[in-house]
């Protein structure tokens, strides 16, 4: 293998495969980045055996020449030093040769690199799963599901199916949910042309998901996702992020959501936000986080927490809406901050339909996404 | 205590102050902010027993009311409730009252907050030192000497007088030195119309200083050090910063200064500390951080560092200037890099007496400065 490679193009393709490096692994070969050089470009793949990254860079690009290949042939080297010394290189071009005994020589304006290589053959093969059913949709909503869903996540290893988020697709419709027993996240989105397509008990890391979404480009195009057996595979542009289906069966959390309400707020999602982190800050200090709400008979609602050591907060917010009952309740504002966090939208309204029941979040918005918290009592 | 203030003003008041509160502190009113109201404006007063840093806010400034003074007087409040809620409250105004047993209460908007306050008479009174000998200095310099020797403090509790920088002022020189006994840094400035002040073994916490380097103003102001026999009190526009002078007598450093060379190159500051950063990320992982540096027949440098596992990196240098006889040492790189962090001068000169003797880096500017690194036999 011999190539000459602009240091940009390598170091971009390098951070992505770079987050399937795991630091712990005990295997050495894992350690490594694997390259892959044809005619047509090079290939990085890394991997954690839960994740698996493969990044393409092509000879040319936009008529401007990336690699000039001299010779093809592959080797692993060493992530973490690879990595690091790449990206502080001096100058825009790198010279890379693979001699005996994978010994691989790197040069970029005065200064030589020796990296004792490994044998690419030891390196997993990645699955072979095309020709399953494929979906695609664009890469801000891919973003916006994730982030609506992954903060709800179990984060305990007791329950490690919990720690994953449930897809399903049935009808057009792509959902997303997650939930830690304390509290649930579902986003919903209508996906055209996958009316033929169906799955179920898709359980995927949630900490995966969110390594994904660092490194879906902000141009919003479309992402091609393959759903096999045991494998998910996300297609992005010259990026294939492969990540193994989690085992066990999710419970079922339809239960758990009221579809009747006896009591329901509109409210701006800024300004309820602010109030609760007010209150919440003299929660913390009780290690309770619980936070007090009610609606006052002059109308508008009044957030309120307390503390014995430190004091009151209390304050008066005004509602776009009200329905039904009159409401006193307690909940941990740490779950309702997580969710006023990632909703975009400028209204919500919140439903109740009792002291010790679940209380529901729901964007004025397209998001079909609906969060549910627990009272405080399950909480504890 | 009955006051109305704007918020900016007060927030920007309780960052200063918050700097000395400690977290780990036993002592209950060590916890808190106090304020002092009177007709002229508010005084917040925070400290650990180390550090005291007072903060004042006029009635007025630049024909703006900045507080209302309804009634003075004063309390002690939670600091880290109050830092974290003051910046949060949602309107521009604060009304603050204390009541019967210091019972505050605040409120801005439509938030109201009762916080339970603690008599201020507990609260340690400041040390006098004023009318001891007074020096001035830019905040500027005052940041670039701090910064230009911090680095070099011990960390190592056991040896105390270390961890902190050593002051002396003598015939219109203010110079500073750090050492772990492993590498040296000194800086000095002449100070104008201090001839006639002096003083020595002046030791001050280097976490200390950082602290202090944090909250002067970015406007180049003079500050007034004030040097008594066991604190120092920095006056800064509205801002008081005490701190003790640590016990005990600050080694003699002079000795391990050599005064002649045998070798002496001159280099490109910026490209010198590129090329070891480089060798620094191979040396690193075998836990040494040992480069080589070497001059080469031909001219110039070559910078290198090995790993048995990973490999070698090895790159040349052109020098600026050249002295003395040809030369092959070894260093701790990561001393070297925190010396070639803080200089701001494009070069500098690399000192050598023989490659069991210390390393002597001057920038070539006007910073006085000196830094000294052992060779690599004592960092061990």
């Amino acid at each position: 293998m011999k190539i000459s490679i602009l240091k940009n193009e390598l170091n971009e393709s390098i951070q992505h495969v770079s987050k399937a490096i795991s630091s712990r692994t005990t295997i050495p070969i894992l350690t490594g980045i694997k390259l892959e050089v044809t005619h047509q470009g090079v290939t990085l793949t890394a991997s954690d055996t839960d994740i698996s990254i493969q990044s393409f860079i092509p000879t040319e690009d936009e008529n401007q020449q990336i690699v000039q290949v001299d010779r093809p042939g592959s080797v692993v080297l060493p992530a973490k030093f690879f990595v690091e010394i790449i990206k502080k290189l001096p100058s825009k071009e790198i010279q890379m040769e693979v001699k005996e005994g994978f010994h691989t020589f790197i040069s970029s304006g005065a200064t030589e690199i020796q990296m004792v290589g490994l044998d690419p053959e030891e390196f997993p093969v990645l699955p072979n799963i095309e020709g399953n059913e494929t979906i695609s949709l664009p890469g801000d909503l891919l973003k916006n599901m994730i982030k609506q869903t992954a903060f709800s996540i179990s984060t305990q290893e007791t329950t490690p199916i919990l720690t994953g988020i449930l897809w399903n697709l049935a009808e057009g419709e792509f959902k997303f949910i997650a939930t830690d027993r304390h509290r649930l996240a579902t986003r919903a989105a209508k996906l055209e042309g996958t009316e033929d397509v169906k799955f179920s008990n898709v359980v995927i890391a949630g900490k995966t998901l969110n390594e994904l979404s660092k490194i879906i480009p902000d141009q919003n195009m479309l992402i091609d996702i393959v759903v096999a057996d045991n494998q998910v595979l996300f297609k992005l542009d010259r990026v294939l992020f492969y990540t193994r289906i989690l085992d066990g069966v999710y419970p079922d959390t339809s239960r758990i959501i009221p579809t009747v309400y006896k009591t329901e707020l509109t409210l701006e999602t800024k300004k309820l936000s602010e109030s609760i982190d007010r209150a919440y800050l003299l929660s913390r200090e009780e290690k309770t986080n619980i936070v007090r709400l009610q609606t006052l008979e002059q109308g508008g609602i009044e957030i309120s927490s307390s503390s014995s050591e430190l004091g009151k907060v209390r304050e008066e917010l005004d509602l776009i809406d009200f329905k039904g009952e009159p409401l006193k309740i307690s909940f941990n504002s740490k779950y309702m901050l997580d969710v006023l966090k990632v909703i975009d939208s400028e209204q919500l309204t919140i439903a109740f339909t009792g002291m010790m029941s679940p209380i529901i979040l729901k964007p004025l918005d397209e998001s079909q996404a609906l969060y549910v918290i627990l009272p405080y009592r399950t909480t504890n």
